[in-house]
């Protein structure tokens, strides 16, 4: 398999080196958001698209019309149905396969959900993120007026409800109380506890890890209180980049069988995944 | 959908317990494994084999062959490929999909074992049972001269090491420590920390709950120490039968594609395992 890769950044770099790592995958080529698209080389198998999530859309549409696989961590929650639906018409056109918000939230941490709700239909799942860094929320820090440079991490405190810690480098002559007020008083914060820390240097508190804690207690048929929990502490942009490269795995197999379309992760089968034959996956792991 | 159960046992009532509270799905009937086969109704659309599990391969044949989709928890982990193998070309020749080994190990777990390789391909996953009743040593320490009841139950310690408790009912004028010494030296026990301890009644021990806790910590691309958990604490008939019914709609939803064939849960895409639609499902788990 010849996959690609476009953009490289953190997600872009992290591809690059499951990519590699991969028995049955060679690396196709890695290209920038400002090359041009037609220049990219037709042999191309599968494109893993490591753009910024509100370029997704435009790029992928653009490879799945000349037939090419792509595979993205779009992570917008609101807007997936409708980025799958758009999508899913240029590769039902094109007999390409494209497979979207492939990360771990929305991706892996979708697939838990789904099996879990599978097992007790009932009752209430909550998703605890953190501790790790949460981009919108830095975004957001960062364009409040005298905001140097901040970093606003994500603390989860039980039931879906989590902290903010937000780290911040005030430019010179700014006011902490004033810059303080406005990041409290901003929509991304206003909802949630929130603290804000000013510090020396936030590049000294750069740190890529993070994490999640699922929990499920439902019902299965009519029986009550049974328990689960996915819990992970993970390199954030490596695991990202290795669930893309498997999902291209999985896109292509797709492509081979004729299933063209736009999917996400839950309506993937989880052999697709994962290298070698039917025979010694189904032995090793079921 | 129409769906039966054949078999009554711990696992049959739970099923039918999860088949009653599924929003799309009608009981269509409980079958006994001496019921005569063929007098079996023709509407059925999906049959759950609740049958001890050495006879899942006999019944499903039958049904397989007669168009009905069949759904087991066949659990001998290490015949499950040569059971997939029999039923699939009984399936493909008959229009029929049968999904095996459906309960939660094999079944659930199996996928979040995928699951967990696909998301660091190299490192050691490590499930470890329990507490909680283990049929086959049950069944074993049933078997010495000189038990008149046993209960074994299953001790996680970790690393996939597992300690036996065997709780044992005496025949009267059985000696004890007669008794230790044979289950000691039973190829069940032998291999495993085991304390045998006499009691006056093991139907007073008797509960059905069971747990797991599966881990994996390895490596996504060039990136270690990705840590994975996977913790349940559950009513055992009651998710094996839940983890059936759902299992039961995957299968009828194959067969509308046309993708006839025997499946273990890897296969499957977890969507198909919820009722609902794409968009209703999407938009509220990825």
């Amino acid at each position: 398999m010849k996959v690609a890769i476009l953009g490289h950044g953190n997600i872009g770099r992290a591809a690059e080196a499951a990519v590699k790592a991969a028995p049955d995958m060679e690396l196709a080529g890695i290209y920038h958001h400002d090359d041009c698209l037609s220049c990219i080389a037709g042999n191309i198998d599968v494109m893993l698209v490591c753009t910024p999530t509100r370029e997704v859309q435009k790029f992928a549409t653009v490879l799945a019309a000349r037939g090419i696989c792509t595979v993205d961590s779009f992570d917008i929650h609101g807007q997936i149905w409708s980025l799958r639906t758009a999508l899913d018409a240029v590769c039902q056109a094109n007999q390409s396969v494209s497979i979207i918000s492939a990360g771990w939230d929305p991706g892996s941490d979708s697939m838990v959900r789904a099996l879990l709700m599978a097992m007790a239909p009932n009752g209430l799942t909550y998703t605890n993120f953190g501790p790790g860094r949460s981009m919108g929320h830095t975004v957001a820090a960062k364009a409040i007026p005298g905001v140097k440079n901040a970093l606003s991490m994500t603390i989860p405190l039980g039931t879906g409800i989590h902290r903010r810690m937000v780290y911040i480098e005030l430019e010179e002559g700014a006011d902490f109380k004033t810059v303080e007020a406005a990041i409290l008083a901003d929509d991304y914060f206003a909802h949630d506890e929130t603290h804000v820390i000013a510090v020396e240097s936030v590049e000294a508190l750069n740190n890529v890890a993070h994490g999640v804690n699922l929990v499920r207690n439902g019902v299965s048929g009519e029986t009550h209180n049974q328990r689960f929990e996915f819990n992970m502490t993970i390199n954030n942009p490596a695991l990202t980049g290795q669930v893309m490269v498997s999902c291209a795995r999985a896109a292509m197999r797709m492509k081979e069988r004729g299933e063209f379309g736009a999917k996400t992760m839950i309506e993937l089968r989880p052999i697709d995944l994962l290298p070698g034959t039917k025979e010694i996956l189904i032995k090793a792991l079921v």
